[in-house]
């Protein structure tokens, strides 16, 4: 569209349904390009509206609609830890890593220059945004974990899986994104059994967690695949136990 | 000291040690407050020089300063994880680990600002410096596990328990240190050992590793104690294998 040939949509759009057009148009933009490689002309032209109309709904120009945009991918990010309260913990945290990985391989190029930090939009209240997805996932867990007063070990336990399932994501994206996304989400399932497991051995809070979890968990499920996979593999350190 | 009153200490110094005395008095400073609360006032002040002089030295003022700390602050902490090939492997990573948290207990203020991100002194040039720092760390526990060509599930697991190591440094210190550092390292080195042995059901070369570094390792170390603590609690988990 030009300025000089208006469509009707470009007229016919209120306020809020014009904001959340360019929104869309510059999240889409941010999840495939490093925000250095984004320009308001290129905002505009994907929204196809003029750049003055960009500064009429953003006046602080491409740092409010990164912010803007950041705000609501953290929006849609914390929702993928709301799962229903169903079902075996393995199988409620492999939905929500259904979803979060989904959200990664959708926002690829912008997730990871996101949490390499050290662009040029990065500011205090980035930071601040990606720091409320990362409490708001480990509330998430939490719950699913049954808890309501999580000790220090515990919550320590959560922050470091999610530490430790960002790190995954972004060598995820450099390594073109193999393993396939269903082994990396069972892997990442497996990994957080075994780091709450581990933390059980110190912690008497998460030793219920787990025993509470595992009754529920499966012989079938990744519990039980865990077990059998991994016991020929330490099943000749008899001297350690 | 004032620029009025000179102590011989002032001139006596060549370009190199007047360089390391203006960069030691910055790190220290770094070190405990963040960036945005260091000015190059207070770095001439600590060092007991006048402010030109520090600009002289470092004409790109407090951005050049802040980078050349982190600099010769990422040389250190690459040098925690180079520790002798020599001993069971939970027990080098823990003598790394050792300096490492002391790393992190020194620095705390500055260490906690850089990983969290968002300071004005953040550019993609210190990003790409932190990120050196988990590359050479990965690469020391890399050579521990004797690994010479590491295919990508064990690199991950690597990189993912780095990343889990940052997350649980950065929430230790914003729990006032606590656990005590010793409990911390151990229960770091456990984890290490729980996601390493994760990745074996999935990684014929990681269960060659799992195997080989197992035959090194003694029923009163860290692997056999973190087995005695774990059986009870998943001991009652029949139902699963």
């Amino acid at each position: 569209m030009t300025p000089q040939a208006p469509t009707p949509a470009y007229r016919r759009l209120s306020v809020e349904q014009r904001r959340s057009q360019l929104l869309k148009a510059a999240l889409e933009l941010f999840a495939h390009r490093a925000p250095e490689e984004v320009s308001l002309d290129d905002v505009a032209e994907a929204a196809g509206v003029s750049r003055p109309l960009v500064y009429r709904y953003f006046p602080g120009g491409k740092q409010q609609l990164y912010e803007a945009a950041l705000r609501s991918a953290a929006e849609e990010l914390e929702q993928c830890f709301d799962e229903p309260a169903e079902g075996p913990l393995t199988q409620r945290l492999s939905h929500a890593l259904d979803r979060y990985l989904a959200f990664v391989d959708e926002h690829d190029a912008g997730f990871s220059a996101l949490l390499r930090g050290g662009s040029v939009v990065e500011t205090s209240r980035t930071t601040a945004i990606v720091d409320g997805v990362r409490r708001a996932a480990a509330e998430h867990v939490l719950g699913h974990l049954r808890v309501t007063e999580p000790g220090a070990r515990l919550r320590m336990t959560v922050r470091m899986w999610i530490g430790s399932v960002e790190a995954a994501s972004l060598i995820w994206l450099d390594e073109g994104k193999e393993p396939p996304v269903d082994e990396l989400r069972d892997w990442l399932v497996e990994q957080f059994v075994a780091c709450l497991v581990t933390t059980a051995g110190r912690d008497p809070q998460t030793a219920d967690v787990v025993r509470a979890a595992l009754t529920a968990e499966r012989a079938d499920g990744a519990v039980g695949g865990l077990v059998q996979r991994v016991l020929p593999v330490v099943g000749d350190a008899g001297h350690l136990w």
